[in-house]
């Protein structure tokens, strides 16, 4: 991580954990036994996850510092009610046993008391449509719900934490063979694997989100409080403009068409301006994130929140599909590195700087980090900060893990 | 086309066109004379478009009948009040003069009235932040609001007209050398160029649009009329299961999680089934599409428009961009193809049936399209229509266009 100078704390925050998930015990200390399962032999049962994640704050620190501290004990308790479900080859069960603290058990495998005389083959027919879910999905979702929860606590506690502003997150979970890469902002992660660039996320932002943003403010006009309008025009239109054709696109377009300007249309849009200068009703230029509980459009009382997601998207990638070589890695980074540089240059760096150490060197990796943030900021020279190709370097902060695969 | 014989007119219809766009005169006949642009001829000023379309009807095959008669003199419309500005290479004007009737001419080039003493460049600091929008994009929202206006007129015409049903719309427009994809519903379009295969749509189905269908139920609950949760269950739950822990998604979730079954979860599910199974709210198994204005939930109140879309995904295809060879084609079709067959065989049919014909044999085309409906169709068999692997043929109509890039 290195940091701009904007501020004192670091907007940027990181975290890199192996996270012990302990399989949830029943509340009466009594675990129902399991078919197909071995005894517990009174040891802790449960599985290891390895972690890593970006927090790029905004308006503070507040919201990232406890993002670093905490979303990995959010994806571990979400884990906890799956540890047998997930070490157990055959498909999750559907429906789990009525105590939800219990130790999750299939339906059909346990007899109930209230299924007297019923023969569990009658589960067939009746449920003939039943779709299968996958061992994967259910940690997707298990990463899902823990950001919500994250965001939840941030909620409950910014007020005696004094917790301000928000941040982007963008975690990466290794889990039985798999790379689980949910990201929430504008950070991004890619695989550079035998010179490939695999994208891992995506951004979300004004831009990216717009049609969705365009659709929760036509529903909810509300929202918007009388200030804004939910359609987008490539300017400001002016008053008098009125009456006048001008390109517009609502939440069903991906192109352009023209509208008579009416009174309305001369609200400031929802969605403004373009690249990294594009908003939220002129305040945030990121869609998904965690906190910003308390973010409002300046000198109004019109709030930001019900237009960001605190939920990821996340993308999964199956480590044993592939033989990797040292040089194969994935790497995370917060907008201050992909603000001044794009997936190919960041990929030659890796190569550039991988190949320069013996491929067992353990610090290889932390160099290529260590450059790549190097380089995005630059030289200060007269004209300020500079890259090497003299355009001007990155005024944020900026963080990045190399991961080795 | 081929007829699945279940019903007495083909669901499924089609239509290709060459339309001539004339450019929309002012109303008072008085066309502005425009800087840079020539004297009019007194011939008709405009362009012509190529156009094919499929149209797959449900319930009926009113809607598909109208659309396939209609949709092209929509698209035709959007485009007259574009004839100068396509032509012209500088970019878009985003505002045009008042008269919405007259020719659209460029603000900042004509002169207003109200406007004395402004000098033209005035505009450049005052709209520093002015989007750029392509000529593309103009034409992709044309073809947008001409599906749009298409479903309004069905609306407005379904009684006096008797049009039953709704239908899919797959539409392909060549263009100033751009060929544009627009598909609303289960049909689709590739290309095939060279052997390799580019997807020019995808599907719009309940399973494919699960999101934004939860998302508009979760914020207008009163569309479910109390039948129907939201939420999406791998299977029907039970009264019995109340308090039980089943796996469930959200609008916000691609992962699974358990949750605790309530009374509300008893309610059928908004997204229901598998694959060609899926159905939105137990009825329907597309998302998008015209018509279907009178469609209720069976035995029931609740209408099923508002989950629906007629708005079309528009991909666009720079022809100017690559040397076609006489092989490389165009496909389009209904789901009455692609249920039983997939691109890759698509693919290897087109290139096995043109090698058997001269390159310059016109009716080439023609014998694929006519191969790929035989070959899904199959052959009636004691147990029913049989593919050339045994499994079961189409028993939908079947609409294939094949056209030469």
């Amino acid at each position: 991580v290195i940091n701009a100078g904007k501020s004192q704390h670091n907007e940027d925050q990181a975290c890199c954990e192996v996270v012990f998930v302990e399989r949830r015990t029943s509340p009466r200390g009594r675990l129902p036994s399991r078919e197909g399962g071995g005894e517990l032999d009174g040891g802790r049962k449960g599985f290891y996850f390895h972690y890593w994640a970006l927090f790029d704050g905004h308006a503070g620190s507040g919201a990232a510092v406890m993002a670093s501290k905490r979303l990995h004990l959010h994806i571990c308790e979400q884990l906890r009610d799956l540890v047998d479900i997930l070490q157990d080859p055959s498909p999750p069960p559907i429906c789990l046993l009525h105590d939800a603290r219990a130790s999750p058990v299939e339906l059909s495998r346990m007899p109930l008391a209230e299924d007297n005389g019923e023969v569990p083959n009658d589960a067939v027919p009746r449920f003939h449509l039943e779709k299968a879910v996958s061992h994967e999905s259910l940690v997707i979702g298990a990463i899902e719900n823990a950001f919500k929860h994250m965001d939840d606590q941030i909620e409950r506690e910014r007020a005696s934490q004094r917790l301000s502003g928000g941040c982007c997150a963008l975690a990466a979970v290794y889990l039985m063979g798999k790379f689980y890469v949910a990201n929430a902002g504008d950070s991004r992660a890619i695989i550079i694997r035998n010179g490939e660039i695999i994208p891992m996320s995506r951004e979300f932002t004004p831009e990216t989100e717009r049609q969705r943003l365009q659709f929760l403010a036509f529903l909810r006009p509300e929202l918007l409080g009388k200030e804004f309008t939910h359609l987008e025009f490539p300017r400001r239109i002016q008053p008098k403009e009125l009456g006048k054709k001008m390109l517009y696109r609502d939440q069903n377009m991906n192109g352009w068409a023209y509208k008579k300007i009416e009174e309305d249309d001369l609200k400031f849009p929802l969605i403004y301006g373009e690249g990294k200068k594009a908003r939220v009703m002129a305040t945030i230029g990121v869609t998904r994130g965690l906190g910003d509980h308390d973010l409002k459009v300046f000198s109004s009382n019109i709030h930001i929140k019900p237009f960001l997601s605190c939920f990821p998207e996340v993308r999964v990638y199956d480590l044993t599909q592939y033989e990797h070589c040292p040089d194969d890695v994935l790497v995370l980074g917060t907008d201050g590195l992909w603000d001044v540089t794009n997936d190919k240059e960041v990929a030659s760096v890796v190569m550039e700087v991988l190949t320069s150490y013996e491929p067992n060197d353990p610090c290889r990796y932390t160099m290529v980090a260590q450059e790549l943030v190097v380089r995005s900021r630059g030289v200060l020279k007269e004209q300020g900060w500079r890259l090497a190709n003299d355009k001007l370097g990155s005024g944020d902060d900026i963080s990045v893990f190399v991961i080795p695969l």
